[in-house]
């Protein structure tokens, strides 16, 4: 039987057979001999931009320094990456052209990346980056007690590197783990399969993480940020950092170490969980301004001249996405309770993740205040589904809860998003191409994402919605006002001074 | 009958008869005759240095812009801030060489800065700044309807102007109050005032805060450091933003102007509460940190290195302290309640406030867990009473919280600050001049605020006191390993690789 992979652009590809696998593997072993070989195991977001940049390390003598390997499974849901990858395509949608022209040059003119679903690219590499996902299972529990992850694929993808590894390899996890993973759930794994293979060798190994930064800038933002490690033992730092060394711009991002690798751990899962607390911190301040009749768009952009001290306070907002933010404090409280034995005890951090979760509803509430309270046969049109500006990621967007809500009221939905022409999570709603002809049809407008697109519509081109929300700072003072003077009644996520001034009754 | 003030330093003045009050002030008249008079209602922290900062202002020519007379009360608790700076002294402990010097050239040589308690003051003034005291009663409330404040005292003044004011005079108010309160409180106020005085002019009021910094360049954070404001109308505003441009660096420090008043106030509170809910989210990282082992300082100077998006992550610690921290987010919640009649729902920022408020007790818990429980009886020595290093402000201190209920559990307490030479809030709390003979009867010793003096403390010069708890880095783990290797045990806020690695067990 056949299975075929599908990408998310429609390609499809036949998953390849094990002797297939054996023979493909067989032609890039024949072109990585005599080559420092480094695997990638996992090509996703993180890995296919990580593997990419170690292809473009040349040393002083503008020379490759690696044949860089990147592994995923021979399955539906992945073989596409492979393919993709050993055909120089990029095999994640994203807007960095300095990404893509990396990987075809690295893919099909260096010729020094490849890719494959074969276990023994491991058996060639000095050095092994684990790129895989670890996700938490649900990211709506209430309580730390009921975090759970999918352990098991990723032990197996560890138990894969175990078994073949070459004995004074060096394994990186570049992974968002649970803090304490490397040591607790890695290492024995590594252990065991070591052993079984009569490996005596210690065990080389350390967490280090990256900082990515989705948009334009994607892969730079892998070789030119700073970089937190930390090793087992003394060796396996050094060798995690003359790795850096040799990749990644550390002259001018100096890589820090940490004492154990659970440091950096906890340090990645903090970082993304103190981001998460600001965003849910400003949500409450957005519901008083609201109330109060205060603008609050422009109380923060007076804060936030305090530079070191206030400038990355948040502005009010639809909600929050992506693969991070929405789920790394589960990480943290699983790890507490499971790894450690010890209450995880984060409060604070927890309510923030509900209050995050929840944000987008906030935005449906001022739709039903509209709207007089029932949505049921209302035409919605929603503007903006990925969950940044300008950009085509949807991963956990808010506008997918959002949406869910505005279905389960009885409302009539449709998306617009000028990034992303097919919403692969929720590929029943409809989708609008040009939002001109949409906005003629819709009761209501919900502006969710501040596209640029979206800021740049002329007041003219928006047909008088009976009711307009917006999320998202889209529309300014002026075009407010306006489209209030030309029937719409409006709302804003933050614009308490739009209520005080009456836009949200009718003229 | 003779009434006496008494300031903090021991000094005491006689409180003037109102006939003394009425010569003295002829006297200030006429040195103000045919100069442009500014008034400084309240000469705390904030009222002492602006009216320096004004007084200090010089126009094209080098000569003084303005007459300043700061004014105050003629009571016990506050005539002796007045009799200091008619004679050319600080008015607060204070480290800036710079304020000191500026405060006695305005007041005795200059000659343009006097204080009074003759609310005539404000007949002469053309700009009135209010930076009266707005206090919440009990800082320890746990709930938005609880929150109480000194609105009678600050009505009094604000009352007092009114009955005084010149009729074109702008009512700048400077002090952090709820948001609304310009509008809501002192405008009615004013109007009343004034009408009964037949004036029918309108009142020409804005609200403008300042971003004071505690410490050497106090007045320097006056005159050179970004500024907010809003007016009730365009020509107070206009006079408000004239007034900034006069004495502070707008050029360097735009001002920034907000649509009311009350989203000034807002902003204020709003930026203080940002400041606090960020230290209480810390707090919960800090016990997980402690449990498992990690030392969360070298995780956060990790993290820290992201400038723009982490670098204001807090480190661990004792504790907050300080007037507007331990207090702001309360005036937010009263004022939704009192003046707006709006739910503040502030709930993240209201437990943020308490958790800040009961952060030193983890230090007291650390402390017990060494001791065995008991604190009975011990000799318990706290090093460090201001709230913040190397500054002697002591004002809702976190050492008070710790103190009172190390108190309270029966140790027996002495308490040690370099900066401190008398504490007021707690004056039956023994203060140790020396810490190396305190250091020797201890038989605890805890360092609380991280002052220069006690970082560069050598091992040799701390006799083995039984148990050592480090709220604040002060110790490097070279320091703490010596001092376990001498007989101490040891336990750090923050620091879980010393439990990790038993600093905290007999050797």
């Amino acid at each position: 039987m056949t299975h075929e992979s599908i990408a998310p652009d429609g390609a499809r590809y036949a998953v390849p057979s094990a002797a297939e696998i054996d023979a493909a593997f067989e032609r890039i072993a024949q072109r990585a001999k005599g080559q420092r070989v480094v695997a990638v195991q996992g090509l996703g977001f993180v890995g296919a931009a990580v593997a990419t940049a170690i292809a473009s390390a040349r040393d002083a003598a503008g020379k490759p320094r690696y044949f860089v390997i990147g592994t995923d499974l021979a399955t539906p849901e992945a073989f596409w990456k492979i393919a993709k990858i050993n055909a120089g395509d990029m095999p994640i949608e994203c807007s960095d052209v300095e990404f893509a022209a990396a990987l075809r040059d690295a893919a099909t003119s260096t010729a020094n990346l490849a890719a494959t679903s074969s276990p023994r690219a491991y058996e060639l590499a000095e050095t092994i980056v684990v790129d895989v996902h670890l996700d938490v299972l649900d990211r709506t529990v209430s309580s730390a007690a009921e975090v759970a992850i999918n352990r098991a694929g990723f032990e197996n993808a560890i138990r894969a590197i175990g078994r073949s590894m070459n004995a004074d390899a060096l394994v990186l996890v570049e992974t968002t783990v649970p803090f304490g993973a490397s040591e607790r759930i890695v290492l024995p794994i590594l252990r065991e399969e070591r052993e079984r293979r009569g490996i005596t060798a210690p065990v080389r190994l350390a967490h280090v993480y990256e900082r990515v930064m989705p948009g334009p800038n994607y892969l730079r933002s892998i070789r030119g940020f700073w970089r937190t490690f930390a090793g087992i033992d003394a060796e396996s730092a050094e060798r995690a950092r003359a790795f850096l060394d040799s990749f990644t711009d550390t002259q001018n991002f100096p890589a820090r170490q940490l004492e154990q690798p659970a440091a950096s751990e906890f340090a990645k899962i903090l970082e993304n969980s103190y981001r998460s607390a600001n965003i849910a911190f400003m949500h409450e301040w957005t519901l008083l301004a609201e109330r109060v009749g205060i603008d609050l768009w422009s109380v923060v952009d007076s804060i936030r001249v305090r530079k070191g001290t206030h400038d990355n306070m948040r502005y009010p907002g639809f909600g929050v996405g992506g693969y991070c933010l929405t789920k790394d404090s589960l990480l943290a409280a699983w790890s507490a309770r499971n790894l450690f034995q010890v209450e995880a005890g984060l409060d604070v951090t927890m309510n923030a993740l509900r209050i995050n979760h929840l944000m987008p509803l906030h935005t449906l509430h001022l739709l039903q205040e509209l709207a007089g309270g029932d949505l049921s046969g209302k035409r919605v049109l929603v503007c903006g589904i990925s969950y940044l500006p300008d950009l085509s990621d949807t991963r956990n967007s808010p506008t997918e809860i959002f949406v869910d809500e505005l279905l389960r009221l009885g409302a009539e939905v449709t998306a617009h998003d000028p990034c992303v022409p097919v919403w692969s999570e929720r590929p029943n709603v409809k989708l609008a191409s040009d939002p001109a002809s949409a906005f003629a049809e819709a009761d209501a407008i919900v502006f969710a994402v501040p596209h640029r697109a979206y800021r740049a519509l002329e007041t003219s081109s928006i047909p008088a919605a009976r009711w307009i929300v917006d999320a998202n700072n889209i529309l300014d003072d002026t075009k407010a006002t306006t489209l209030h003077r030309a029937g719409s009644r409006i709302l804003g996520v933050g614009k308490g001074h739009w209520r005080a001034r009456g836009l949200h009754l009718s003229e």
